[in-house]
């Protein structure tokens, strides 16, 4: 096992009709700004619920989040903050509504008037105290941070983290999400499965306990999943899924492990140009890598094989290759594309993602830092 | 799956050669008492070690906390945090030298007197920050908030928590621990089994997650016990179990769970008044606990068997005898006794016992709060 450090202070309320502890989590002379999506927090009901838990403080709400959160959106919410002298951001949502509240909390205290300089690297020293009210289980941002943003303009997505950035706290109410459309449902098993894979399916390290545990994490997804679509308002499979997704990407999955994370690498490029769902870009990104690494990832895919699909051999090489083979056909099962074709792009789209990757200087991804820009064509080829 | 908090904002530094980071952690102007046990901190230089890495800074050491630490040994530390105007404690050590820092961290700030006071319910609203080195893997308390302290002289064992005495941050060097002696390895091994069965062997709550990361603790306890034994400079046994130790106790395994406990409570006793090892107390206990409380854990048992000891069959209550019984011989294979026999005692004492538990109010143990004094004793009994 290799040394790590963890550290996660965000503070976890889980389960159902928890939202009304925001009254005691929230402190009482907050100034407060709700970051929103869509129209579904109103139309369910969970803003109203929010705001009457917040009683009298002062809340100036802002919604329209968009999956893949936008920078120059985001922009607007940052006039809100200085304008109404807010000191604490409350996310209600899902993850690209989270990862726009970090980002926010950040750029509220970065000197630089350039606030994009956040995703390019530049350090954060201080940032607005935030907290989530978790509706779309999948990305883990709720403990965890890090945060995505997209620059749609300029055809960039770019990720930053930083301990500031820790939400207080997270509510996760697994009743809040059996509203869920099918589709984020969807995408949601598939976002959190790759968070898993991303950090276990690289080098064998000997992290027993963490290994154990993100085979427990994808035995639980794989065995729910058909739960979460046949039923979507089974509250007790939210419940396991929610929780499964948070503990996906909380930082306990990557301890003594090695992490891969180019098939977020790679993918991101897929949404920043052609605005595919972030979870269907990892589907079709996923095969190519674990098909190109193969030789690297061997053993450790032959462990998922044995201990996540339950599979016997002795062939070490067969095992693996049947764990590749089994994971694509669990994103199909649940009906995602995992062919570049199935979302209809082809050669000259693979060369424009290259690019990309060229212009923000993805040029060694991957756990062994190996994936330059010939073997990302190669993986992106493979998925056609 | 019940509703839970959680919140450990802990730091975890594992890894060999972490020492040295006490430098870049501990603030440089902080007065340090340096807590530690017997002389094997000396003797294997980990003390030295320590007091290299701090520096400059000031240090008083106050060895001598033993097994069950003790509450009039540690007011001798007490008097030492005020003469030298302590602002920091380093706990240097396992589980008891910790809970006495914790105990220590919260009685430097408590205003009454009669520090006792906070292992009788007395809410505490301040503590000392606080950190460790731990190089005994076994209780949990390095990254956790509770503390268990010894009265001797009035025969009371008693613990309290509060998210004040979390430590800042622990340092796991798992090299610390390859010059444990044999008992004190194995005394590990039994009380991190036992801290995880206590959460996961009581009702069935459908707490996926946690359900499925206690199996994989209890599988990996179960796979290492022979390698510390058998190799015990195996660094990376070590790490394995001593990682699996720190999650088997840091608030992970409860969420969503009824937690037991009794057989704690019950064992507690028995170190009380007779002075046996906290973990070969849990041994005896366990047994009789399970065989008294058939009916309510069999399900989580036969669970048990399936996962953890991969057993199979239909009958519930075959598999959960199986499971009591594969547990009681996994804890005489260490070659820790499990009957009140083993060391000595006999009818007498089990009444010496129960009074004990009468005079604390130990009168409701168990998730089902149904062990009362007559249920105690028919447990110990069965344990002769």
């Amino acid at each position: 096992m290799l040394n790590f450090e963890y550290y996660n202070p965000t503070r976890i309320v889980f389960g159902e009709d928890t939202v009304k502890r925001l009254d005691e989590l929230v402190p009482q002379d907050a100034r407060i700004l709700i970051l929103y999506g869509g129209n579904s927090a109103i139309k369910h009901g969970t803003l109203d619920e929010v705001m009457n838990a917040l009683g009298q403080r002062v809340t100036v709400a802002y919604g329209g989040v968009q999956a893949n959160p936008e920078y120059e959106h985001l922009l607007g919410a940052l006039e809100k903050i200085k304008e109404h002298e807010i000191n604490f951001i409350l996310a209600v949502g899902g993850g690209s509504v989270i990862d726009g509240a970090k980002f926010l909390a950040a750029a509220a205290k970065f000197a630089d008037e350039d606030k994009w300089k956040i995703l390019e690297g530049s350090q954060i020293t201080a940032a607005l105290p935030f907290a989530t009210v978790l509706t779309l289980p999948a990305t883990g941002s709720e403990m965890n941070s890090g945060s995505v943003i997209s620059y749609r303009s300029r055809g960039l997505k770019r990720s930053f983290s930083s301990p500031l950035v820790f939400p207080k706290f997270s509510i996760l109410d697994p009743s809040k999400a059996v509203t869920l459309p099918e589709r984020q449902t969807v995408n949601g098993i598939v976002d959190a499965f790759v968070h898993i894979v991303e950090q276990y399916a690289t080098k064998q390290t000997g992290a027993a306990v963490t290994d154990e545990f993100a085979e427990s994490l994808l035995r639980i997804i794989i065995r729910v999943a058909p739960t979460l679509i046949a039923e979507p308002e089974n509250v007790q499979a939210r419940g396991d899924f929610m929780w499964a997704a948070t503990n996906a990407l909380n930082g306990l999955l990557r301890l003594g492990e090695v992490g891969d994370w180019s098939v977020h690498g790679i993918g991101h490029q897929l949404t920043a140009l052609y605005q595919i769902d972030h979870a269907r870009t990892l589907a079709v990104v996923l095969p190519g890598v674990w098909q190109y690494k193969l030789e690297a990832k061997q053993a450790k895919l032959a462990q998922m094989a044995r201990n996540v699909y339950g599979l016997q051999g002795d062939d070490e090489r067969e095992l693996a290759l049947a764990a590749i083979n089994k994971t694509e056909e669990f994103f199909q099962q649940l009906g995602v594309g995992t062919r570049l074709a199935d979302y209809d792009l082809g050669k000259d789209d693979v060369k424009a993602l290259v690019q990309n990757l060229e212009k923000i200087g993805a040029t060694s991804l991957g756990e062994d830092k190996d994936i330059d820009l010939n073997a990302s064509r190669e993986i992106l080829l493979s998925r056609l």
